[in-house]
């Protein structure tokens, strides 16, 4: 039989490679990151570990994977690119929106246990934090940047802001009330967020 | 002779309960809250652990007071009332002093050590996480609601505001960019999260 290459085993790897995201995310859920290993991750998912040392070098490089995926598939579930915030011309309704987006995966069981277990280890194991905030967080962060630029090309955002700060406005409120539990999250709470770093909080 | 009550025994106390919250506060921070024991902040504080127990119900309990006194303190030695935040009548320059007496804070490593330990336990261990913000970091938050409440009765916030969120819009930024490492701090990046977020990004 002359062997055929791809289809099939590409199936078997992206079904290993998906059992394995799983498996970590679950993982670092249940056991915190100090505990997680590659031989748990390896068993849960129902593969050899060779088969995750062939594909990553460590645990930290497949929970980075796992969560860039993760990311990808909430982005997809809300109907938006992972990859760009929506540019309609207004800047507040494409702001809310995606704000909006964000709140319904915070309190996605899916995405929050992996999510505080891995952001609690981040602040203080700082090697770990620095790559996870530089692979998986600033690339979103950098996501607002572009849209606070374009923002500034047609005159919604003053010139002279710094987009990478004012950015911060919003999403670092709702990041702390996530984790740090310092409030309640929702809807009209982003939106309110978006209005008042748009016009400030002085009278105009 | 006659027993002479207090002075003695108060130096004594006073002693004992610094050199316990000395040896509570480097224990969080070399080995994380889980592993912190009443037992061994009794050995590195050389005292008996029933000395502890009879103040204190919990090492919580213990790591709490610590963290009070130690705001407290920083709060005096950046000169100003731990209370309070001054208020001068201009509000921006207001903010901007207390801001940077926090970076101050942040950045020192009596503060930042064992703050991380207790912030990174609090991300995933909710019931503590609870406790530590309603007590330790909501009060520090109600002093900006008392202070952004008289800038409203002096018009200089808009009255439609709710204090309780527009002060997230400077302090946020802060903690997640100490807690999460997402970038530098420094004087110059509080000033500016203060005159955004009292002017908003958007043209006046």
């Amino acid at each position: 039989m002359v062997s055929k290459p791809a289809p099939d085993a590409t199936r078997r790897s992206e079904k290993s490679r998906r059992a394995i995201y799983a498996a970590a995310l679950a993982l670092v859920g249940e056991v915190g990151y100090p505990k997680t290993t590659v031989e748990a991750i390896a068993a849960r998912a129902g593969v050899g570990k060779q088969t995750i040392y062939r594909w990553w070098s460590s645990k930290a490089d497949v929970l980075l994977e796992a969560f860039l995926d993760l990311a990808e598939q909430a982005a997809r579930a809300a109907g938006h690119a992972p990859d760009a915030i929506p540019d309609t011309g207004d800047l507040a309704a494409d702001l809310k929106a995606v704000l909006r987006a964000t709140v319904d995966e915070l309190v996605d069981p899916r995405f929050e246990v992996p999510s505080r277990a891995l952001a609690a280890e981040g602040v203080v194991n700082e090697q770990l934090g620095r790559e996870f905030v530089a692979k998986l967080l600033e690339p979103q962060l950098q996501l607002y940047v572009a849209r606070l630029r374009s923002a500034q090309d047609t005159g919604q955002v003053r010139a002279d802001v710094d987009p990478r700060i004012a950015l911060e406005l919003f999403v670092s409120p709702l990041a702390q009330r996530w984790l740090q539990r310092t409030g309640p999250i929702s809807y009209d709470y982003t939106d309110t967020l978006v209005d008042y770093a748009l016009y400030g909080i002085a009278p105009r």
